[in-house]
């Protein structure tokens, strides 16, 4: 959450770079950056790739998929080319030692050039399961000891649940210390989100409304409308509870439910985030499906199109096992949130791509008021990630007319409407992490309390097949269970469509 | 509140028939709702005027200034001629008995036409000082003997000060019990007053924080362009604190401060209403200095237009002392808003013609937010009555981009942008009256709890002329010392102009 001028010259390690995501994100949130003004003044980007390649090969490929990923035109002037300029890339082979010490000689070079030892920010755009050899080969050469100066960014997943997280932890450990490692959640990034705290704490009236006294329940949704695409070799096997829960929602949840952090520092902001992490409820495992519904989608239509089941997407095993949504009832054990229900939900193939937070305040106490064709609507603040980025604000008001009857209306408050662009998720946390400010980033203990929170589920769903499989249409919003979920507790899902006020 | 196509058959007499009033409101209410279906199956409407006219004559005269006044087209269809063969005019002279016989005479032969006893509902669209007159005449000649059928509506002002307006019940009482009388404040009939109730009552978000606790202070403003244009014959010597704050102002302080009815019955509602009147604080004649500030308006300009001062308008004397402005704070001495400083504003000739109300919540307890070059923006709930007919919500937030900095925002609700046309102050009123609900009219003890408000003020300002009239030019806010007034508690005006989000 700072500016980046000011710091100290910089040189970025990406591994992976010619991968999906360096393409897509990396690449583009330097060069936004860079057009802002807002890289070190002395900057360097090393790209390393398994294939043979000189600068200006990779050069072209890094302008040329500006133009197609890149929110800010590649073309306007001559300034994406400087950005370019400060790219060099370096054949590597993650499993040779001597890839290492070239880079290791790269990184020399460049301090000299520089004239200073220049920061090292290593981002591993890679698959998890190398992780461990280049943390290893980069303890052996000493690429990152000095522990002020060089970090290193961690996609997720970290890990596949506790035990595995725990290792990797330890093995991690042994390369960096925990202030050097910044764990990635892109979520945390979105203006829409980092807003929440902002909404929250910066306002007086909301506050005071944001406890069991006042609201009935939280939801939180994240819907994609897209399959696995071209992922299902990578989903297949580990399903939306570890792709979508343990990081995006119970992220969501805990700047929704977090208590007020004493300062905006790194550690005061995520010891309040551990907090609501550490006050989950855990569930013993015959409370699983009380609590929980897991779901996988069959063929269906969005948007009237017509599209395969999960089970026939690419790579996708014929009698897959592996959930594509989630729905979960999370209690929050602490003086604030007791006796609410969360509802978190989250899938592939649901009728509309959506990120929303909704909280639902109580009834009324007492009402004498009439009400129109509509009905009673109760009080919803709403808050949409994305796509739509608004927040909205449901009550009743008095419909026109000589009876005092209410309907329901809404105010809206749209965030971009009058604003510049917005960064991407990805240039605020590049930029924290070039600052060295990891507030954004996810904490060891915030990662091992989100595993531990999911881990009795993930066990009982190991050990119990579901039979029902595939249980939800393409283009529904899960299956019929999640309802029944809510209905218990005399709730049901809020759909997030605009009150009409047509009468 | 009610409908009216299920009541008794009526007979409407409205003194005055000739009239401002009736030709402006009256008849055009009455237009509307006949052609809404909301006026008895039966029903005459007897107008009264000095004159000597023909049914013909008056009907051409109401239909013409339909034409110019009523919201819906007088042209479109027969309905509205239908509408007129409901009038009959009758030639009246207020002080002679044997225009009461004529109209007894009158209301008998429609009683048997009708073939029942019809409810009679008397309209007193004349300066006050003929009520008693009226009055006595109504009771001598027993034209309202039926305390269940009959009632009398009688417009603002009511009495001139405490004791006139106790004399004037006195009188009244001696025909009409309190259940016949309707004292009407047209404020009260506006769609956007009456959905203050059903805002704060009808929502379960806004009553918690509707307190002390969490509201800094509240404005009430009821600014006029004009000046007293061709009133000012009657404004000259009455003012502003009887002509708006002791009715309009106060009324609207009532909605806002009340504590929840029990119920929407008439007597509940004016109950609580009445609670607020009754624990205004009353202040000593020294204080009067320091809670009110009175003012009269020099020339100036509105809009760019050149106008001239009150001084100068027809039917003023050239060193009038009578106050076009008041700013008063008002404090409430009771449990909910003990400490709550109250600023009602009312003026001619300022900025803008505006009647609003503004809740301003006090800041955040604790914020180590940055703020952009708007600064630090209170929350504030702000309910525009007119010509504005929507509710604001100001907050905080995140200023989008790299840095974690707010800036204010708002949000709102627009009372009529998907609505069909609202019915007029005066239709929701009459309706009222026609069915026999008093709840939006005053009742005695609010209107003496209202002049006993402000008995002091008068008194205090009718021994001590101000010195430094006039004190304010037209098309400003009003003079320096109202914002005096605020200033002493730290507090100020606010203006409300929305929120721009240019950066």
């Amino acid at each position: 959450m700072s500016t980046t001028k000011n710091i100290n010259p910089t040189i970025i390690v990406i591994f992976g770079a010619s991968g999906d995501l360096a393409k897509r994100k990396l690449f583009p949130a330097f060069q936004n950056l860079y057009l802002d003004g807002r890289m070190p003044k002395k900057f360097q980007i090393i790209a390393l790739g398994r294939a043979e390649k000189t600068d200006e090969e990779f050069h072209n490929y890094v302008l040329e998929n500006l133009n197609t990923f890149s929110r800010k035109a590649a073309h306007e002037d001559n300034d994406t080319d400087k950005f370019i300029s400060h790219i060099s890339y370096l054949r590597h082979d993650i499993d040779k030692e001597e890839s290492y010490q070239e880079l290791n000689t790269k990184l020399d070079s460049i301090d000299q050039a520089f004239g200073i030892r220049a920061n090292r920010l290593f981002y591993l755009s890679i698959a998890p399961s190398f992780i461990t050899t280049i943390s290893v080969y980069i303890k052996k050469i000493g690429l990152a000891a000095n522990v002020k100066q060089d970090r290193i960014i961690i996609e997720k997943p970290f890990g596949y649940d506790k035990t595995s997280a725990i290792a990797l932890n330890e093995m991690l450990s042994e390369t960096f210390k925990e202030e050097q490692i910044y764990r990635i959640d892109h979520y945390l990034g979105k203006e829409t989100v980092q807003n929440i705290l902002a909404f929250r704490f910066g306002n007086s009236m909301f506050e005071p409304l944001w406890s069991r006294n006042f609201i009935d329940f939280v939801q939180i949704t994240v819907a994609e409308e897209v399959g696995v695409e071209e992922r299902g070799g990578f989903y297949e096997g580990v399903g939306a509870l570890k792709d979508m829960i343990q990081n995006h929602l119970l992220q969501i949840l805990c700047m929704t439910a977090m208590e007020a952090p004493a300062s905006l520092s790194a550690d005061d902001i995520r010891n309040r985030k551990a907090d609501v992490l550490k006050s989950i409820r855990r569930i013993k495992p015959e409370e699983v499906d009380h609590y929980i519904v897991r779901g996988q989608y069959d063929a269906g239509f969005i948007k009237g199109n017509p599209v395969a089941g999960y089970r026939q997407d690419k790579g996708i095993a014929p009698d897959s096992k592996t959930e594509t949504y989630v729905a979960m009832k999370i209690y929050l054990d602490n003086w604030r949130w007791q006796g609410v229900p969360f509802y978190l939900r989250s899938g592939k193939r649901m009728q509309e791509k959506q990120s929303s937070i909704i909280i639902q305040f109580k009834p009324v106490p007492h009402s004498t008021f009439a009400y129109g064709s509509e009905g009673m609507t109760p009080n919803r603040l709403i808050i949409n990630i994305q796509p739509a980025m608004d927040i909205k604000l449901q009550f009743m008001t008095k419909k026109p007319g000589l009876s005092l009857s209410l309907r329901p209306a809404e105010m809206v408050f749209d965030y971009f409407s009058c604003s510049t662009m917005s960064p991407e998720a990805y240039e605020t946390l590049l930029a924290d992490a070039l600052a060295g400010d990891p507030t954004l980033f996810m904490r060891w203990d915030q990662v091992e309390q989100a595993w531990d929170a999911i881990d009795t589920i993930q066990q009982v769903w190991k050990s119990t097949a579901p039979t029902d499989f595939p249980n939800y249409a393409a283009g529904s919003w899960g299956p019929e269970a999640a309802d029944e979920l809510l209905a218990r507790q005399g709730h049901a899902w809020v759909s997030n469509t605009p009150v009409t006020l047509n009468e």
